[in-house]
């Protein structure tokens, strides 16, 4: 998971001797992506936990040398590779902007620059989700949302994603590892495969609810879907938990549906929709009588946006006798030196800037501390993890200044403010 | 990495009596996505190497008693399940339009709808990236591509994005998991970060030439491009191999560092461009005297389409005395039922159509055996896959007609025609 230059980086420093100058990496981006009024951290908790396994192992090695990647002094540091530094960041579930220090990675250059393409893999597919998740959840009126793409990502990167949507208001997922590794709650209603599988609609209905009971969700579309209704209702006693719907009008068709479940009597069947939905269909619906929506593509690659956009930067570094802020300084990318504390300053309640600088600056502070000298705080990790980065994010929203949540493109929520 | 709903499925289909009915499953897209003249298959060789892995650990199983997800029968059937079906489908590498029948799985209904997320996830994923790298590969005018998109991308479907780029033209990745796993040329240089821990530029390039000799890659672009170009040819003696160029107008620098580096006599020594590049922006390049391209978030994420859109849908089934063909049949989003053949109709070397018939028409046939009776063909996995898929899709992109290759949007190179 590491790009050949950072081993080939370690080798050279080693060499030159600078390996264990003490260093300051950032992870920021330089903007939001284009018309997004925020961005919300994810990831961090993953990073956390790959760290904990980050080492390289015996047939690692034995490629790195095979393929002459690098020497034998830099094989043998590898082979004693530990992350001993300290990490510090937006606890995850944070909103960001652009400038945002969202992660400090402070350590020797050689452990630092180790770490660039595992914590930007992660921290940038994972926001990305993330954000694309907390728009999805301000145009749900609080409806129901299930996060069913998997299908539509790498089969890992599915299970991060589920991950990410949790944490940005979504209430479980399809994948099921997502929820073995995570404690998410995971849900499901069946494919149009089972009702073809068998001879009739009504046969396969009633396989469906023989075996899984009236909790469970009928897929009313395969053929007529006023005939299902019915059926589903007549076969379950009006009992259903729900119909679910994945094509066509899903607007107008709802609103026929919960009338026809409404005078079948069916007043508690649930209506859930799927259908390529991303936050515009589900703000459109929003006056459709529909009660969960499960959301895959759009959501699982980012709603058009499917990568933050994080880079990870030297800062700056110290000879032993002080700091000194260092940044590149070519004509275009410039960056900004120095180690940043940053903090969101409020008023009654209501985010007014972020307010960034060498010092911490007043207002709620931003950044907290991951790891220190190597040690992982493990109340950010897995499940536990989880669950404060989803209470952090529910709270962090609510800062935000109104028309914030528009769907609408804009400029960022508040300004960033250098100070 | 599976649907809770395929399980329950499962479990219904048991309990109903159908999951040993013998079905096929078929993976499509319903089109291209909009503007694209052709797709590449690509992650075959992956869905084969997961299929070999594909079990139900007791892990996994205590976890779905513990959720209650699925019944006590249908535990023993999972903990037993190991594919024993057929699977064909177009070689990877190969070109495909909407309603390709890119692969068919042959199995019981039970041990095929289990497959669905799995293989959808392989398939989107690695197809969005193949498709989008055929695009930067016919605008480079074959010049080197080098995948760097790793960061940009979740850290385990970075590795299947190097593979995918490889194989659909691109000649190395950065990213030395993807290296080790399908033997893939591996590549680096160094980042700005390495310059700007030394105590000059000067130090710095003497650092990295004294370690890594002059078969590297110097970034010149962190402080002043002359410079640093002056100060490459001078410490290696004109001879290192390239030098980077990562920020600022890529194409008038070339002309300038390309003239620089000839007049200080490095006739020899490359220049490689980085910094957002995508098929638009390699495409504007080419007349710029440029060697090498390393390419990232345009790639890793499908370059505007971050996945292919495969959908995975039951098209026939069998009750043990004929096959019948099955398809949803709603208004919106009609499937076409049936067991598919295909093969591509040429006329001197040159494609013309895309016939699809239930029996194999006249033309080169598209579809191989991957899997027969729970056997894998191990040809198609691993590094010897990644070898085979590239050359398949260098032959197949050369049958598409002229004009095929261009970036702008159009319709599909070929029509589908079924028959």
């Amino acid at each position: 998971m590491t790009d050949r230059y950072e081993l080939t980086m370690v080798q050279a420093a080693l060499r030159s001797g600078k390996a264990d100058r003490r260093c300051v990496f950032e992870v920021f981006a330089r903007q939001l992506p284009a018309g997004r009024r925020y961005g919300v951290v994810a990831g961090t908790g993953r990073v956390l936990s790959a760290l904990q396994e980050f080492t390289f192992t015996s047939a690692e090695l034995d490629f790195l040398a095979n393929q002459n990647v690098v020497d034998e002094p830099t094989l043998k540091w590898l082979s004693d590779y530990r992350f001993s530094g300290d990490i510090s960041g937006y606890r995850e579930g944070e909103l960001y902007f652009g400038g945002s220090p969202v992660m400090s990675v402070e350590a020797s250059f050689a452990e630092a620059v180790l770490l660039e393409t595992l914590i930007l893999s992660i921290m940038n597919y994972d926001s990305a989700v993330a954000s694309a998740a907390a728009r999805m959840k301000s145009a749900s009126a609080d409806r129901k949302l299930i996060e069913m793409g998997s299908r539509r990502a790498h089969e890992v990167a599915a299970v991060a994603a589920a991950r990410a949507a949790v944490i940005a208001g979504f209430d479980g997922t399809s994948n099921l590892e997502a929820g073995r590794d995570y404690g998410l709650e995971t849900f499901g209603t069946s494919a149009h495969a089972f009702t073809l599988l068998h001879d009739s609609e009504e046969e396969a209905f009633k396989a469906q609810l023989d075996s899984m009971g009236n909790q469970t969700t009928l897929l009313v579309d395969t053929y007529d879907v006023k005939m299902a209704v019915e059926r589903a209702v007549r076969l379950s006693e009006g009992k259903v938990r729900a119909v679910r719907l994945d094509s066509g009008d899903l607007s107008s068709t709802a609103v026929e549906v919960r009338k026809q479940l409404d005078d079948l009597g069916a007043h508690e069947t649930k209506i859930t929709v799927t259908s390529d939905l991303d936050e515009y269909t589900i703000a459109a619906l929003a006056v459709a009588p529909i009660d969960s929506y499960g959301v895959g593509t759009s959501l699982v690659t980012g709603s058009g946006f499917p990568t933050a956009g994080f880079v990870y930067k030297l800062v700056a570094h110290s000879d032993g006798e002080g700091w000194h802020d260092v940044a590149k300084r070519s004509k275009a990318k410039t960056n900004r030196g120095g180690k940043k504390f940053a903090a969101r300053q409020l008023e009654s309640g209501i985010a007014k800037a972020e307010l960034i600088s060498d010092h911490l600056p007043e207002g709620r502070p931003l950044q907290t501390q991951l790891v220190s000298g190597g040690q992982i705080d493990t109340r950010f990790i897995g499940s536990e993890g989880v669950k404060r980065a989803k209470e952090h994010h529910a709270a962090a929203i609510t800062e935000l200044p109104s028309g914030a949540l528009r769907l609408s493109k804009g400029d960022p929520a508040i300004p960033v403010e250098f100070i």
